[in-house]
This record gives C-alpha cells, structure tokens and sequence, in this order.
C-alpha cells in the first residue's frame, strides 16, 4: 500500500486496531498466536519462479510503488521555467533517490554531450583555464552529503496554510551524496585569484550552460571552504535534470545558486547583479527595501509523516517522523508538540548529524482520538531557532516568496484525518 | 565519455597531456589564456529551449551514462538463480545508487503485493504474531548506511589473477542507507525470546518468499543490537530486487544472510542446518573440515580507478581511488602501494568513517610512464589487515568459493594499460 494511513481499515485489520488502541506499543495482526504455532502456509510467490537477473540492468521501483513520483504544485506557462517536487510523505530516512530529486529550471533540460562539455575559469586569476570532463577526473575529488532546497520553497505558506500536502509545501527540498572537485582545488589549478580579487573580497560568477544562462555571483570568502564542483550524486553521474555533466554545489545555500549544467566560473570583484539576483530571488520587505544576497536557507523542519492526505485509523500509538536541516550548520535539536504548540518535547535524532544535510528525526505520540494539531520545531548549531509564522512575518512582511522556515502546523481531525489548515 | 582513460586522445588532448606530463598537479586544456580574455561562445545548449520539467516524474540516468549498468560474470543455467555485479569502475563516493545494487538470487525476483504480505514473527518467543506492512510501519524505524557484499564476491581470482575488471571481480558489492525497524524492537513486540531460546544461546531462522524459500539460521547474540528489518533504501521503498517489500539487514554478515522477500523469524535454539548453510556458504578447508557458519565479510579494499579497462593516456598525476570496507566495524587505515608491493603509503579516507560502510579512499599518484603494479590493503578497526593472497590460500586452501578478501592487485603496463594480471 502506497500510504499506510489511507485505505479503510479491513474486518481483520478493525480487530487489530481494536487492540492496538488499548495502549502499549504492542502492534499485531488479528492471527492468534495459536495459528502461527503451525506450519506456515507455503507463499504464493515461492510456488513460481520468480523474474530473472538483469530483468532491468538498471533497476526501476516496484509497480506497486508507481505513485512515488515528482509532482507540481500547478500547471506552469513555460514547461521549462518550472519546478517538481520530491514526495516527501513516502520517503525514509535522509537521502533522496536520484530518480526523485525536485526539479526547479528556468530554461529546460539542456542535453549535454560530456566529451564536448568545458569549464571555463577565468577573471581575476593568474592563468585562466578551460577544463575537460577528463580534466576533472584527474584530480582530487570529495565526497559530500548536503541537502539542497531551493529558496523558493513553502512560499505558498506566507499567507497562512495552502491546505496542501507536505510535498507541494515543502518538497523542492532535497538530500545527496555529491562528488567533485573542491572549487579551492580549482582556484589553485588556475594559479589562484589575483590581488585585485583577494577572497576576502571578491564574488565568483557562475553560468550555467542551459536556455537561461541561469547565472549568479557569490561571495568566495563564505563557500570556499566547502564549495564542490560536482560530476557525481549518490554514486553515479548527475542526472540531466540535477545539471549532468557538472554542477556547483554551494552547501547550504539556496538551490538556485548550486548552478547546474555549470559552464562557467569568473572571479570577479562585486556581484554583478545578475537578473537572478535582482528582479528574482531577492525578498521585498515590508518597509520597501530588498532583502538581496540571503543565500544561507535558515534552519528548519517538518514533519512528513503523519502529514496532510494521512488518516490516522485507529487511536493509539504513532511515530511523528520528519527531516530538519540549517543551512549554517547542524542540527542541534527537534522539538515535537502534538498539542497545538502548547507543549514541546525533544525529538530523537536518527543517525549521523552531518553538516547542512537532512536530519530524520521521531517522537512518540498516543493519538487519544482528538482533535488536535501536531508541529515540529528545529534548532540549529548556531543556536537559530525556528521562527513561528507571526515571527516570520513580523521581520520579512508579506511581499516575500523566498526564504520561508516557519514551524510547520499540521492539523488531526477527531475523524483522524490530518490536513494542511 | 563513460571512461575517462579508454578514448584515445584527440590533437588537442595530445598537446594538453604534453603539458601535464611536464609535472606538477596542473591540469588544463589546450585553449590559451588569451582565448579566455575574449567572452565565451554562446552553449549551443543555451541556444534551445530544454526539455520541460517533469519529462520523467521518476528520473533516468542520462543516455549518455546508458553503459553504466549492471552485468554478469557468466551466463547461468537458471537465469533466476543468477547474480549481476555492481559497476564499482564507473561509481563514485561510498552509496550505490539503488538501481545499480547488485543481484544474487536463488529462486528469481518475485512479485509480491505489500498490502497481502505477512511477517511472522514465533518459533521460541512469547506471543507469536504476524505483522503487515502497516503495524511495520507505525513502529519506530531506524535509517543506517551499510555495505552489502556477496560471499562469492572476488571468488574468481582464488587461483590467481582472472583477467576481469573489477565490476566482476568485486562487483558483488553495494552500500544503500536502509530504513526499517530494529530486530530487537520487533521480539519485544512478541513478548521477547523465552527462556530456552534466550538470546545468548539463541538462533534465529529467517525465511524469505522468494521460489527458493531462501532459509538462513543466524545466531541472535551476535546481531541483536544492528539487525534491522527494512522496508526501505536510499530514501525509497526497496526495489523488488532488493527484496521488496521487506529485506533483513544483518550489518557486515555475507549477503545472503541479509533474507530479501522476508516472511518468517523464528527464534531457534540451534542453527538448522538449511541447504544454505550446509551444501552452500560453507567453505572446505585444505585439511577436508569444513568452515561453516563465517558469517562476517573480513575488511577488503580494491582500487576502482584506475581499473582494468582504463588506460592511462599520459605519463603524470593520476588520483587513485577506491572503496574500502569491514563487516567487523569500521576502517581504520587504507594503504596503497605502487610499486607492486614492495612500499606502501596511507591513503586519505574521504568523508565520514560509518560503522559497516564503504569508505572511500585515495592516494597522489605520479605515474612515470613505466610498467609497475598498484594496490591497497585495508585495516579495520578491530586491528586485522587484509592479507595477501599467499596469506589467504595458506589460512584457507584452494577449495572455497567463498569469503576472498586478500590484496588486490592491477598491473599497469608501459601503453598505459591496466590489467588484471
């Protein structure tokens, strides 16, 4: 079953529900233990040989799993000037599969031929330099798993809840594995950046290759430390949608910088003020001026499961389940309230906190029966709390579409029926 | 390009790799630095509008990766009872993405729908019960990133050098985060192990739904506090190859003790003694005893670039790379040599060290244009080195198919040429 809360509870599965609703975490199936003390009826599928190896070379999910996919949030006016979101609600863990990264282009899917593909370095540095995708193989490379989200992502909640699901809210957020070449590395293979565009001062302009040019200026001084030149997420070579042969990855910064399809690298020494960076992703606040150069995606949660389109069937044990992430760092910790926001209780944090990834986190909830409204709330390793929606919009107005990180209010209807409102 | 050492150069190539050769680590492309002074040509990619977001709601790698897949060493006689390897040459950081994890099947993939599958949980526990998808789901989970390796991996270079390249000769290899619910959380759901099957002495039989009825007895002290039973892999659903829609994860045990398709734990107070366990995964020793029950994959490294089928085109820097792992903890160092042994220097260990992963290493290489031979050899937290090849053959004999872990080694020939010889 797809969602495990949707489907109308069976005759055996009431019985069941019957029990578990009685407390405990005891979770069972109406057989008694009487009938599993026989032999267990032979499977239906160990009775026919099943499908054979390299039925699919490459592998694809189950049929069973055809409605896990990436979905828009509206129908947009130029198919390539669009976005697709990862379905947050069916996924586990911290990672997203290559196959279900959110996509959000302004020119389309450009197809590139690898063998043809350069990187160009140039500007403010002593020996400018195009570069091969053999060029770059034949250097040191990095392995690194961030998350990347685009800043655009839950705009749709600054007027108050859409009433969508969690992968229409908040799925243009992704997590991956990403392998390149340090852009430090880079800089030194051009014979590093010139007086004039010392890094403590100077901008990088990155282009991509794609119908938009999709183009951005950053400042070297805050990603050198960490920024990639990747070729490789989650083991295997980009996808064409995630900027395959290469992209920038800029760890915790807006996704719209992380520029795919990268051609181009210039170190130059002030922003050039770009039409991304002017007229789009910059937030107008509610006293007229412009919230320009945000690029850190401040910390924030949510959680995925139960969420809105999830029916809780029955009274009684559930774990609340969700990912936190900060742009500036880890996270530090997540709090669950399943009351409304009255009362707040720590989260546990599954697996390893890695620096501006995803973080799963889980509480344990009783689900009495009522009517209640279930938020989580995450803190990162700068001490940045997540901010209330009041909080948000008492500092950034409501003009803005980007950068919103408010905790996150799914509502349970006494008929167990969670929705976005 | 798919490989970024099989093409011979083009002129330009020629003139850049003359360059390389020259020394240091630069790396750059025939184009001069004046050439870079002038605005770049426009991408013919920037020329057209790309394709439109959502072309595929479950991505696909691109076509020019389409060599990138999965391959068998052999043709089998029962395609279902059959394995395809993991293509380590072309992958890159530690996670393999999930459809690119190897196969090795019994009895074939089976179709199974989730919403009829059971698991049974009895034998010596207090309640026996069966669990459907949903009561696995509304327990707590848990996400861990772990190798998976084949018994039978590397089993064909037992006698020697194969000639393969190393998708065949270690590609019964892969690292996936999985998702599920802790085995232990589940025998407390049953009430816990009763008194003659108590988990210091107790075994546990685990049985999957597959056409082969795969069946292994696994001793309960020794996995009780990291098994996991798994709905879930890199983020998503398990592919049916993988075992949808329930797999065991047995962290560091041979593959085939991780039960795909699972139906059945029943807690034993001995080892069964199954097909699995007697006839096959059990080695013959020179002495004419038999090793059964070895469970563990010892720590092993292999180079996975360069590799053979890669030729190296120009004298210089060349990174090595590989993956390294231990079903014993984690690893500890990674040596490489390339000089055919006769001295060995640290690799660098990339990213976080997990516990029962692949880590991914690499090493500065110059390669002076002469016939050598490279290597590595890993040493795991518990302090146990990989051991040659002469080490192992003395320890084991030649009679096992199973558990080859020693040194491997790739020869490098003056062309450039890397074999398996």
């Amino acid at each position: 079953m797809m969602n495990p809360h949707n489907s109308p509870p069976s005759r055996g599965r009431r019985r069941l529900l019957g029990r578990l609703a009685a407390g405990g975490l005891a979770v069972s199936h109406a057989a008694a233990a009487s009938e599993l003390l026989r032999p267990l009826e032979v499977a239906s599928s160990s009775r026919v040989p099943g499908a054979p190896v390299l039925e699919h070379p490459y592998g694809v999910p189950s049929p069973h799993e055809v409605n896990v996919v990436r979905r828009s949030a509206r129908a947009w006016p130029l198919p390539g000037a669009a976005s697709s979101m990862t379905p947050l609600a069916d996924l586990h863990g911290t990672l997203t599969p290559n196959g279900l990264v959110y996509e959000r282009h302004h020119g389309g899917v450009p197809d590139i031929d690898p063998d043809q593909h350069r990187l160009a370095i140039h500007g403010l540095v002593r020996t400018p330099k195009l570069f091969t995708m053999d060029d770059l193989l034949r250097l040191p490379s990095e392995s690194r798993i961030h998350f990347l989200e685009c800043s655009g992502n839950t705009g749709n909640e600054w007027n108050g809840p859409s009433g969508m699901p969690v992968q229409l809210t908040h799925g243009l957020l992704s997590c991956c594995e990403w392998t390149g070449v340090r852009l430090s590395t880079l800089l030194e293979e051009v014979g590093g950046v010139t007086a004039s565009g010392n890094t403590s001062g100077g901008w990088l302009l990155a282009e991509g290759a794609d119908a938009a040019a999709m183009t951005r200026s950053l400042p070297l001084d805050r990603i050198l430390d960490r920024a990639l030149v990747v070729y490789a997420q989650n083991g295997e070579r980009l996808r064409p949608e995630n900027g395959y042969p290469l992209r920038l990855i800029v760890p915790g910064f807006e996704g719209n910088t992380n520029v795919k399809w990268l051609r181009r690298l210039k170190v130059v020494n002030s922003p050039l003020q770009t039409r991304e960076e002017t007229s789009k992703y910059t937030s107008l606040l509610a006293n007229g001026t412009a919230r320009q150069f945000a690029f850190e995606m401040d910390a924030k949660s949510v959680i995925t499961r139960p969420s809105p389109g999830h029916r809780l069937t029955t009274h009684g044990y559930y774990p609340i389940t969700g990912l936190a992430w900060s742009g500036r760092g880890t996270i530090r910790k997540v709090e669950v309230s399943t009351d409304g926001g009255a009362t707040w209780r720590p989260a546990r944090l599954d697996g390893a906190i890695l620096d501006r990834a995803l973080t799963r986190f889980q509480a344990d909830w009783r689900w009495d029966g009522g009517a209640t409204a279930i938020l989580s709330r995450a803190t990162d390793s700068t001490g940045y709390a997540q901010p209330t929606r009041a909080e948000l919009v008492a500092a950034r107005g409501l003009n803005s579409q980007y950068h919103y990180n408010a905790i996150q209010q799914w509502r349970v209807d006494a008929s167990g029926e969670v929705r976005n409102a």
